[in-house]
């Protein structure tokens, strides 16, 4: 965390990535709670909305600290801010895009980065054809230039939505221009060092997932 | 799970959903280890491609059964069959998408639906320059078709691309006509039976993921 901040919650460095991936959900639902006006949460309540256990979701905040309130639950503003920090994502982070398939596309005209602190300043494709045009205002620069504008704008992340077999290349280009973390679309296991921080997403994996909650619910036939 | 298997290992119904995308990921890990020619694995160096504890790739894969041989470890193809047959992906899943926008067609032009089992026959939208066309060889259909196209087709599983305001209808559609699960890729929180399966996609999770491991390793700044 920054040092900015004042307050000094310590986040514990091994906290489960499923834990983390529920700090979004909370988040989410807690700005559309206060977006309908709501001020505060029980945490059955916000647990209801998952089908969680209360437990669970008491579970979860404790990783990082107490912010419920007796008799009142969470404040709502103050548990988003509160998970902000937690995330990282009280401050702004500076994205890049690399690949504007059709993949590359969809992320860049979806509106939830921005919202959550992602600001998207330069993609990067191989394609003439593309190369200097604006996809949501987004400049597209040529992939040749990845070093100089990473550096240049001090991107911090990048997403990869590049075909799998460039994906490598690419990482380690971001890598050498000095980012921090990556997102690779690509469906390929990406080799990075220690220091730089990889989610990987395997859209594969949301249909298996649901695969196996219907083959189970389908389970007593 | 099909009752033309012949094993008979149990599925807890309580299985955490972490525990299942680990499934798909060391699915993934062992098809590239059966590729590359590896007849046997152990969990440790499973373990050791993700990062994990062989500790805890033993233990998601206890709570469906004991897939090792003692001297040996796994047997790769046999644990890749007994993780379909746990995902419920040693059959074949008859699959829509609903919606070719830029992440619908970026879906459909992935190949690893098809070779991990989900078959992807008809795809909807509701404007009249796709409607009529092919995309990777899946016809797109009239979204007002969608109700006699699924029931006609026996089509068992959905993913939703569309603009969030358009997915609960959309969803609602797919429910009446029959399905049994939906992955939905729009950013909204959908309502659907109990009865139907549902895995909600938040792309900005990822980034939060990232956000949160790179706050945290500049942590002591």
């Amino acid at each position: 965390m920054s040092s900015s901040k004042q307050k000094t919650t310590a986040v514990p460095h091994e906290v489960p990535a499923v834990v983390v991936s529920r700090l979004s959900l909370y988040l989410r639902e807690l700005q559309h709670l206060v977006r309908a006006g709501r001020a505060t949460v029980s945490s059955s309540q916000l647990a209801t909305l998952f089908g969680f256990t209360d437990a669970q979701v008491r579970k979860d905040l404790a990783y990082f600290g107490h912010f419920g309130h007796p008799g009142i639950g969470y404040r709502c503003t103050e548990l988003i801010a509160e998970i902000r920090r937690i995330l990282g994502t009280d401050r702004q982070w500076i994205v890049t895009m690399v690949g504007v398939g059709n993949m590359g596309r969809a992320l860049l005209r979806y509106k939830g980065f921005a919202a959550q602190g992602f600001r998207v300043v330069a993609a990067f494709d191989r394609e003439s054809r593309v190369v200097g045009s604006q996809i949501e205002g987004i400049p597209v620069y040529d992939v040749a230039q990845l070093g100089d504008v990473v550096r240049a704008q001090r991107i911090q992340l990048g997403m990869i939505t590049v075909p799998a077999i460039q994906a490598q290349q690419i990482a380690d280009d971001l890598v050498a221009a000095g980012i921090l973390g990556i997102v690779n679309f690509a469906p390929v296991a990406l080799s990075l060092p220690e220091s730089i921080s990889l989610v990987g997403v395997d859209l594969t994996t949301e249909l298996e997932q649901l695969a196996f909650s219907v083959a189970n619910r389908l389970g007593s036939r």
